[in-house]
């Protein structure tokens, strides 16, 4: 069974370049599925600024919403990157899907990857409480489908300025 | 003396489960204090998640605001996990008393205790600077007593992604 | 070379304590950099009780822009602890400074000390994503400084409660 690992950190913490790393650490080349939209200018720079400091290493499957079905379509190819759980949980939120069925069955299906898994996701809960019922819902949604993945990972970091802080 | 112990972490980050799983490591049957207030739907809801979660081994005592008498009260029937001091202190601030002082008298009620108390805080402090002043004086008020209450605890925990991250 | 140290942490963390106490085990005496500008009553009573519980083993440098010469003015006088990296940026993206190349400056600046540097920062990006574009631009250049610092740093804390979590 492939390693399934999930690294978590705020904004800007390094949790991606973290994540690059270690998936390189097991492989010489990697997946990288990209689950953000470049709905805007932001998330475009965002996007080209991730793209630009990987490597020629990296193979990119975009996929916004069928999550499950990209880590089957790549297994056997080597590790796959997700950058990140939260934007694909913002989608599948924004897109009217249901998020707790498919993050179990996202959950449900790690165990039979042959080549390892590499989640990236972001801490949101540790602010003030938001005013706004929707984005409370999301904060809750995101925390629990984090605690979903760690439950089942086989190595859980915490990024902090940029290092790696080892949970499990 | 009973042993202190303070579980804390954002939103939905298993605190409560990780400080439960203590508690019942510490005794077969164990004491719910509760601080929530089901104010609104949403917060009888997670109420409601809360307890159901939790099974026949544990007493609910709510108390939202005589934090300390609530412990004296409770003092030889076993464990006391506290659920939360962030939700006692919006009830404080939210009813016009001194914080400060019902946070010190906590705190020097603690050595007195003959059972384990287990309490589970909230971290607020690691998002944006909020924009309005009460929001700022909360976030502040909770750090404080977060620090007052880790620095007489006998361990301290982190909860990320539903794990537990020693600190003390 | 002088030690490089970063304690990062939320609001009310109990970061500058455990700076200042850091600071202080290196030396008797120590110079406190202070980046705070007193611009209303809010903060100018956040520097009062910083003044008030730091004692006489301190001499305040008071430096909100031109950290790097800050440095090179006090270096060879002791240990300097520079408090905060997050509010200096705030000074320099509020004067309209290009905070990337005075931030580049700075850490090309930390191989050449004599003298320890102790930088106090914050964690801003664990809450959910703030509404406005300024906001969420302050906060990446936020994590970015951390990690440029961090990379460099012989040492890296994360302040949990008042508490000293080893990082680095």
């Amino acid at each position: 069974m492939g390693r399934i690992i999930l690294v978590t950190g705020g904004a800007r913490s390094g949790k991606s370049a973290i994540a690059e790393a270690r998936a390189l650490s097991l492989a010489p080349r990697a997946i990288y599925i990209a689950t953000a939209e470049p709905r805007d200018a932001e998330m475009t720079a965002r996007i080209a600024a991730h793209q630009a400091r990987r490597g020629g290493n990296w193979r990119t499957h975009a996929e916004p919403l069928d999550l499950t079905g990209a880590l089957a379509a790549t297994d056997g190819q080597g590790p796959r990157l997700v950058d990140c759980l939260t934007l694909w949980l913002t989608n599948l939120m924004l897109g009217g899907y249901d998020w707790q069925a498919a993050g179990r069955a996202l959950v449900a299906a790690l165990p039979a990857q042959a080549d390892p898994v590499i989640f990236v996701t972001n801490e949101v809960g540790a602010g003030i409480v938001p005013d706004n019922v929707l984005a409370r819902e999301f904060r809750d949604a995101a925390g629990t489908l984090n605690q979903w993945v760690a439950a089942v990972a086989d190595e859980v970091t915490l990024a902090v300025a940029g290092l790696p802080l080892k949970v499990k």
